[in-house]
Protein backbone atom coordinates (compact mmCIF):
# COMPACT_ATOMS: atom_id res chain seq x y z
CA UNK A 1 0.00 0.00 0.00
CA UNK A 2 1.00 3.17 -0.60
CA UNK A 3 0.19 6.63 1.58
CA UNK A 4 0.44 9.99 -0.27
CA UNK A 5 1.23 13.01 2.10
CA UNK A 6 0.49 16.59 1.68
CA UNK A 7 2.11 18.96 3.78
CA UNK A 8 1.27 22.69 3.52
CA UNK A 9 1.39 25.60 5.14
CA UNK A 10 -1.68 26.93 7.84
CA UNK A 11 -3.57 30.04 6.30
CA UNK A 12 -2.30 33.21 8.26
CA UNK A 13 1.42 31.76 8.08
CA UNK A 14 4.33 33.53 5.70
CA UNK A 15 5.57 31.55 2.85
CA UNK A 16 7.86 33.06 0.82
CA UNK A 17 8.69 30.37 -1.32
CA UNK A 18 5.21 30.46 -2.62
CA UNK A 19 5.80 34.35 -3.01
CA UNK A 20 8.66 33.95 -4.66
CA UNK A 21 7.44 32.02 -7.32
CA UNK A 22 3.84 33.84 -7.68
CA UNK A 23 6.55 37.13 -8.61
CA UNK A 24 8.62 35.22 -10.86
CA UNK A 25 5.52 33.80 -12.91
CA UNK A 26 4.23 37.50 -13.40
CA UNK A 27 7.87 38.36 -14.73
CA UNK A 28 7.65 35.87 -17.17
CA UNK A 29 4.14 37.43 -18.22
CA UNK A 30 1.62 34.72 -16.58
CA UNK A 31 -0.76 37.20 -16.20
CA UNK A 32 -4.08 36.42 -13.62
CA UNK A 33 -1.63 34.97 -11.40
CA UNK A 34 -3.54 35.17 -7.55
CA UNK A 35 -1.67 33.61 -4.12
CA UNK A 36 0.88 31.07 -4.35
CA UNK A 37 1.80 28.60 -2.01
CA UNK A 38 4.12 26.02 -2.14
CA UNK A 39 4.08 22.60 0.20
CA UNK A 40 5.20 18.87 0.30
CA UNK A 41 4.10 16.11 -1.32
CA UNK A 42 5.46 12.49 0.59
CA UNK A 43 5.27 9.18 -0.93
CA UNK A 44 5.36 6.49 1.72
CA UNK A 45 5.69 2.48 0.46
CA UNK A 46 3.82 0.88 3.64
CA UNK A 47 4.05 -3.29 3.96
CA UNK A 48 0.65 -2.77 5.73
CA UNK A 49 -2.27 -3.89 3.53
CA UNK A 50 -5.14 -2.68 5.97
CA UNK A 51 -6.11 0.23 5.10
CA UNK A 52 -7.32 1.67 8.95
CA UNK A 53 -4.13 0.59 9.96
CA UNK A 54 -1.85 1.68 7.08
CA UNK A 55 -3.62 5.44 7.78
CA UNK A 56 -3.11 5.25 11.73
CA UNK A 57 0.41 4.57 10.98
CA UNK A 58 1.20 7.62 8.55
CA UNK A 59 -1.09 9.83 10.89
CA UNK A 60 1.37 9.01 13.60
CA UNK A 61 4.40 9.51 11.38
CA UNK A 62 2.83 13.17 10.04
CA UNK A 63 2.54 13.95 14.20
CA UNK A 64 5.91 12.73 14.84
CA UNK A 65 8.15 13.40 11.75
CA UNK A 66 6.70 14.61 8.90
CA UNK A 67 4.62 17.63 9.61
CA UNK A 68 5.16 20.50 12.05
CA UNK A 69 1.66 21.04 13.15
CA UNK A 70 1.98 23.93 14.57
CA UNK A 71 2.23 26.00 11.15
CA UNK A 72 1.30 23.25 8.71
CA UNK A 73 -1.33 21.55 7.43
CA UNK A 74 -1.03 17.81 6.60
CA UNK A 75 -3.42 15.54 4.36
CA UNK A 76 -3.41 11.62 4.04
CA UNK A 77 -4.34 9.62 0.66
CA UNK A 78 -3.90 6.04 0.77
CA UNK A 79 -3.29 4.67 -2.96
CA UNK A 80 -4.14 0.98 -4.21
CA UNK B 1 -10.08 28.82 -10.09
CA UNK B 2 -7.29 27.08 -8.27
CA UNK B 3 -4.32 24.78 -9.83
CA UNK B 4 -2.49 22.08 -7.64
CA UNK B 5 0.74 20.94 -8.95
CA UNK B 6 2.30 17.96 -8.02
CA UNK B 7 5.89 17.74 -8.61
CA UNK B 8 8.34 14.69 -7.82
CA UNK B 9 11.60 12.86 -8.79
CA UNK B 10 11.48 10.81 -11.82
CA UNK B 11 11.91 7.10 -11.03
CA UNK B 12 15.45 6.66 -11.02
CA UNK B 13 16.91 10.09 -9.72
CA UNK B 14 17.97 9.69 -6.63
CA UNK B 15 16.10 11.44 -3.60
CA UNK B 16 18.36 11.75 -0.67
CA UNK B 17 15.34 13.87 1.29
CA UNK B 18 13.23 11.21 1.12
CA UNK B 19 15.53 8.59 1.96
CA UNK B 20 16.35 10.17 5.20
CA UNK B 21 12.98 10.76 5.90
CA UNK B 22 12.38 6.30 5.31
CA UNK B 23 15.47 6.44 7.63
CA UNK B 24 14.32 8.66 10.19
CA UNK B 25 10.85 6.49 10.38
CA UNK B 26 12.52 3.67 10.82
CA UNK B 27 14.98 4.56 13.68
CA UNK B 28 11.42 6.07 15.20
CA UNK B 29 9.98 2.56 15.27
CA UNK B 30 8.02 2.60 12.14
CA UNK B 31 8.08 -0.84 10.87
CA UNK B 32 7.35 -2.03 7.30
CA UNK B 33 8.12 1.37 6.17
CA UNK B 34 9.61 0.98 2.33
CA UNK B 35 10.64 3.37 -0.46
CA UNK B 36 9.98 7.28 0.76
CA UNK B 37 9.99 10.30 -2.07
CA UNK B 38 9.45 13.66 -1.49
CA UNK B 39 8.26 16.49 -3.79
CA UNK B 40 6.52 19.53 -3.90
CA UNK B 41 3.03 20.55 -4.10
CA UNK B 42 2.26 23.85 -5.50
CA UNK B 43 -1.07 25.74 -5.40
CA UNK B 44 -2.12 28.22 -7.62
CA UNK B 45 -4.65 30.56 -7.54
CA UNK B 46 -5.92 31.21 -10.75
CA UNK B 47 -8.04 34.42 -12.28
CA UNK B 48 -8.97 32.29 -15.42
CA UNK B 49 -12.73 30.85 -15.44
CA UNK B 50 -11.99 28.05 -18.31
CA UNK B 51 -10.39 24.78 -17.34
CA UNK B 52 -8.96 24.51 -20.91
CA UNK B 53 -6.77 27.92 -20.63
CA UNK B 54 -6.37 27.27 -17.40
CA UNK B 55 -4.62 24.10 -17.75
CA UNK B 56 -2.87 25.40 -20.46
CA UNK B 57 -1.50 28.00 -18.45
CA UNK B 58 -0.02 26.12 -15.95
CA UNK B 59 1.12 23.74 -17.91
CA UNK B 60 3.26 26.42 -19.68
CA UNK B 61 4.43 27.53 -15.65
CA UNK B 62 5.60 23.84 -15.27
CA UNK B 63 7.34 23.72 -18.46
CA UNK B 64 9.28 27.17 -17.83
CA UNK B 65 9.75 27.66 -14.43
CA UNK B 66 8.07 25.04 -11.76
CA UNK B 67 9.27 22.02 -12.96
CA UNK B 68 12.99 20.58 -13.83
CA UNK B 69 11.80 18.21 -16.53
CA UNK B 70 14.93 16.60 -16.99
CA UNK B 71 14.40 15.47 -13.23
CA UNK B 72 11.36 15.66 -12.56
CA UNK B 73 7.51 14.75 -13.32
CA UNK B 74 4.33 17.21 -12.95
CA UNK B 75 0.89 16.66 -12.39
CA UNK B 76 -1.79 19.24 -12.65
CA UNK B 77 -5.06 19.23 -11.18
CA UNK B 78 -7.82 21.98 -11.55
CA UNK B 79 -9.91 22.53 -8.15
CA UNK B 80 -13.81 24.54 -8.54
Amino acid sequence: MKARVHISYKNGVLDPQGRAIGQTLGNLGFAGVGEVRQGKLIEIELAETDAGAARQAVEAMCQRLLANTVIENYSIELVD
